[in-house]
């Protein structure tokens, strides 16, 4: 808290401060880039952030994204409520000693107790099941497409902002279906959704796969992962979809008549990404001077700085207006408060706006503005009668860029081992993802944690078709697995 | 339970049910149509209701429309914590004595008991406060504009679907400002704000005014209102704004450092609109079909009809095509499925759509479609080359047609009367608005409300010049109060 306090205080000043060195210490750099770009900060509540206006008009355009793929593909959105009673979630066995651990538990009402306490959700399986064994009675009714934006609660007991909070907003798909190979079609469309969502909106490249037994969500019978790779070389599973077979179904009862006049349960499926994707975000893209924002997803993407002097203000001014003009169509924010120029240049790139515009004397007298990349660093002057279709093939070559370049640092970091002690030396010399021969058992999965902090984080849907040897027990492989340190 | 439970089987047939007698039962045509017209349902969780997908789309553009009016007037969006412990929320002595009693109580966090209970936001001045503290240092950083779309939980004895529920949806903005004027210009702002949403895109008309220090916020120095009035005559408060003075600046110490190099606690604000404006939007142009939803927040705005014939049938099926690609600047619904015209034309009238198209083989061979106004009735034949104009200015026409006739009705019902018994005559005879003179005294209040049921609903900001002598204990007037039965 002393820590945080005296931080506290240096915001105060209201000037950028110096970011902990990214190569020195990953994780305190990550804390200083999110409070100080002020996209979110601890509160008095342990594990509970404030999602700050900055941070929070990234989320709103990172939502508004992942919502108009939501629905193109289907599916429509509603409420459920926020609490739970402890019967309905003790329904499912394995979810409920997934999750009960976790919970948040409300004993009373006002001033009375409650006859039966309710948890406040960690997910909505349990709830979203009681009711729809009420919507779906027959065939017609399915497949039943519904998502959720809303916020859960997890009693974590270590919390990093957007990583791990006590509450976090997400999104949770829970559909319902005729047939078994429906709902795994449904599961890996939505995997889908999510892959597109991460590399041609976030600008993250990420591995799709299937999650060993004892990483899967409590309460499916499999569940298939996006992961992605942060700059530290630590994997971060970046959203998951189940594919949860009848188990829910047949402890909340949903069945329907199907057209041979015979009841049936439904297949069901559900799916998640929350708030950690702002996390995610910031660990792909960050550099040593902050954020680097995707131009499709940053709250600003053009910064406009006047560069003034007392003798042609207003003039520059009166330019700068002009300017400003031919922007209409993209995110713009226009700088002209007394800090001095080198001020703003440096807080622009502490919140990773993509696109710098420096508008000064010379500028004018060129009929040009200097633009600066934030992905780069390059400058370059560009006539203003140019400048809309410029700026316009220049943030797209961000938004490409900054996966190009995410994309290369995943490839550089992912390896091939085949022995334990390769896969041990390998995350002591350099983190990433390591490609080993498993064989499947949760011994060997356990005994590598064990020696190497690494879990398996997917089991990639590209399987080689020679596995080789279990790189701990030396067994027949049954998989290609990804093995990595992880968030 | 069990009268949901016979309802709920007859919702199983899939059929439009004989909804209850507008007339008759008020309360129980209310529960009818939210419910056939799926827009929200009870669960098992008492207080707690599920919106549903076609209510919750209804949110989405209600909500669209109103989070578009709060940004226009320079306001962004955050997020804060869903927990409030217990400490903070005693600090402002008002505060905790209108909300506690009906707060949820947090206890354990997994299998441990908390060091201290937190409860889930009844509404957000505590925590929101607890953190402006430490963002606000200077008259720079003011004024602080943030709104919050969140969750909220009251634990309520009675509950109706949207009206009162345990939990509910809702926007709640919280300004800070540099000095008292500029703190009740922002709450008057914003109740104009709301006063436009609901007249210009829910077609509510609503009446402005100040709460009377009984019905006022608790915390609040002053509270101001919009109040709309239902179809049964009973008043609905539609939104409220407050002027927060320094009472909650003084307790969570929120002071800033003036030009003048003075330190000064800050003036404060908050104002919310939740999901019962989805049920002041059922009370206010429903009618005995069901809904009538004004054309700017319906989901739907247009639903396609087909008329078919087995000889015509790919004919019409392929005209109707050509009709929906002229319709493309709308939210259109094409309803081919198996059921007859009649029951489409039901469906459609108890879910709202402003406009339905009927698209039959006379249609075709006249090159037209046959449109009929859900607010009215009308039915007129429209040709194809025509029908992106007049559909366009019919729903204009309807979304002003909607608010003219709740204006009227409003006019109707609104009276002015002079003593507490002609106040009780006429709430006994008809429902609705009573102007009545009052001198400002809790007792006379108290006083009405004991005789009549009626509450003071807002004291209007046009005043009468001339008061006369209060409805109950006949002194001089300082008010021209309005009186209302309300929700």
């Amino acid at each position: 808290m002393s820590k945080q306090d005296s931080k506290n205080s240096k915001d105060r000043k209201g000037a950028v401060e110096v970011l902990t060195d990214i190569n020195e210490d990953f994780s305190a750099w990550y804390v200083d880039v999110v409070r100080q770009a002020k996209l979110a900060d601890y509160t008095s509540l342990k594990g509970c952030m404030v999602i700050r206006p900055y941070g929070f008009a990234l989320w709103e355009n990172m939502r508004a994204r992942l919502d108009g793929r939501i629905k193109e593909t289907g599916h429509v959105n509603a409420y459920f409520p926020l609490f739970i009673p402890e019967s309905l979630l003790q329904k499912e066995a394995d979810h409920v000693e997934g999750f009960a651990p976790e919970v948040a538990w409300v004993t009373h009402g006002g001033n009375k107790e409650l006859e039966e306490r309710v948890c406040v959700r960690p997910t909505s399986e349990a709830v979203i099941g009681s009711i729809y064994s009420k919507w779906i009675q027959s065939y017609r009714d399915l497949p039943l497409l519904i998502n959720q934006w809303a916020n859960v609660v997890r009693w974590e007991k270590v919390t990093r902002l957007f990583l791990r909070t006590t509450e976090f907003l997400w999104q949770e798909g829970h559909t319902c279906h005729r047939t078994e190979q429906e709902a795994l079609n449904e599961s890996l469309k939505m995997l889908e959704v999510y892959e597109r969502f991460y590399e041609e909106d976030l600008a993250i490249p990420v591995l799709k796969g299937l999650k060993s037994e004892s990483e899967k969500f409590a309460g499916a019978r499999s569940t298939f992962c996006v992961e992605a790779l942060m700059r530290d070389g630590k994997a971060l599973q970046a959203g998951t979809t189940h594919d949860l077979g009848q188990h829910f179904a047949k402890v909340f009862d949903i069945k329907f008549l199907d057209e041979d006049e015979t009841e049936k349960y439904v297949w069901q499926t559900s799916w998640g990404v929350s708030t950690r994707s702002v996390g995610a975000l910031v660990m792909t893209h960050g550099d040593a001077r902050g954020l680097r924002l995707p131009p499709k997803v940053a709250p600003t993407q053009i910064v406009v700085v006047p560069i003034l002097f007392d003798k042609t203000r207003d003039e520059t001014l009166h330019y700068c207006a002009y300017v400003l003009e031919c922007l209409d169509d993209y995110r713009v924010e226009f700088d002209d408060s007394d800090k001095t120029p080198g001020w703003k240049f440096a807080e622009a790139e502490l919140r990773g706006v993509p696109l710098r515009l420096e508008v000064g004397p010379r500028d004018m007298k060129n009929d040009q503005v200097t633009m600066v990349r934030r992905d780069t660093g390059e400058k370059r002057p560009v006539l203003v009668e140019d400048l809309d279709r410029i700026v316009e093939e220049t943030l797209e070559d961000i938004q490409r860029e900054l996966y190009d370049q995410a994309l290369a640092f995943r490839e550089e970091r992912t390896r091939r081992v085949k022995t334990l002690d390769e896969l041990a030396a390998g995350l002591d010399e350099l983190r990433g993802l390591y490609h080993a021969p498993w064989c499947g058992s949760e011994e060997c999965e356990a005994a590598v944690k064990e020696r190497t902090k690494a879990t398996i984080r997917c089991l990639p849907f590209d399987q080689p078709e020679e596995k080789g040897a279990c790189l701990a027990c030396g067994e027949n492989a049954k998989w290609d697995a990804v093995f990595a340190r992880a968030y």
